[in-house]
């Protein structure tokens, strides 16, 4: 019976992460994501309580997977433009992610955020783990870690985030996988020189 | 009456540029566009036609206004990294139109892109002038120029795409001038950084 919970959550929050990432908060029902999975609804409402909870686990988890498949602990075995060329290789394999992120941007006031406190962490973590190469020298000690991390995301994920726009400025389409390939070279060879990496081969000081 | 029908459509359009970018498309009604303009529904459709043309008028009209108020026709009188601090100050003061763009970028496919041969047309006038300030010396030579300018322009626009990461990646609150004008500061280094002008006084060698 412990392996039937377990695989009814699963299949619940599957269903839910497919609908929230197709339809957004308001745009998705309860019933859709019942029917979905082929399971009562009311257990549905048993597991994990309203629509809006329901969404911000769904949030939380996809968050939790790409932090253990992206870490960023790493920032003396590789250098940051690999990281950012990783970020991008993760969200163009997963694209519900950064369209629920989407969805919460154009849905919530940024006073009010899903899951603050483990979220929170996880993005401490990885703004530590910049400022600590900070403290090597293995990055440029300006922007400060937290903004420079940001600014790095930000070079990963905007192709994904307006693809029409993307393709409008490129003049090609993201499927053609040549195309692919630059983008995430551009992303690699800026990442790097924003960490003032770029004109040397990447040597970290300390092994 | 020419000044009562432009009148007319002007309202018109600033109530569907409200109702778009707080609902999107799926969750907007040309009812309710009518009605907060407080003009008969008829009108509304013999203007403007059914609400995807609506919803691509009211984008396309946005995107003028932004190329409008923050040309890049410059390069030679500024530097990249002043454009990408004016796109962030424009996008700062007009939060509709990035929610315009990611309504867009959840509702349609990356094929189908409303008022594509314009917007392209714009996007390819700034991707010239980027080329243009390579091929001149002022600009690295790599990424090309449009993959540089797309790089530049997610530094300048991210933080409005996701304020709540933002915010939980910089622990502060983009309401805090201080925290605004850090994020603006950061942009504006990396974007020269990027552009490799980051290290010397912006300089053009050609007047």
């Amino acid at each position: 019976m412990a392996w039937n919970t377990e695989e009814t959550r699963r299949r619940l929050k599957e269903a839910a992460t497919d609908e929230f990432a197709a339809h957004g908060l308001h745009g998705t029902t309860m019933d859709r994501i019942a029917a979905r999975a082929g399971i009562n609804k009311e257990r549905l409402y048993n597991y994990f309580g309203g629509k809006q909870q329901l969404f911000a686990i769904v949030l939380s988890d996809e968050l939790a997977k790409a932090a253990a498949a992206v870490p960023i602990t790493s920032l003396r075995e590789e250098d940051i433009g690999e990281y950012a060329g990783r970020v991008f290789d993760y969200h163009a394999a997963h694209p519900q992610l950064l369209r629920l992120l989407h969805w919460e941007a154009l849905t919530y006031g940024h006073q009010e955020i899903p899951d603050e406190q483990s979220r929170t962490a996880y993005y401490r973590a990885k703004v530590e783990a910049v400022a600590s190469a900070q403290r090597d020298g293995l990055v440029a000690g300006q922007p400060d870690a937290a903004h420079l991390l940001f600014l790095v995301l930000s070079m990963s994920l905007w192709w994904f985030a307006v693809p029409q726009v993307a393709s409008m400025v490129t003049g090609s389409d993201p499927d053609n996988p040549a195309e692919r390939a630059r983008r995430r070279a551009a992303t690699v060879t800026a990442a790097r020189r924003l960490a003032h990496t770029s004109d040397r081969q990447w040597n970290p000081r300390i092994q």
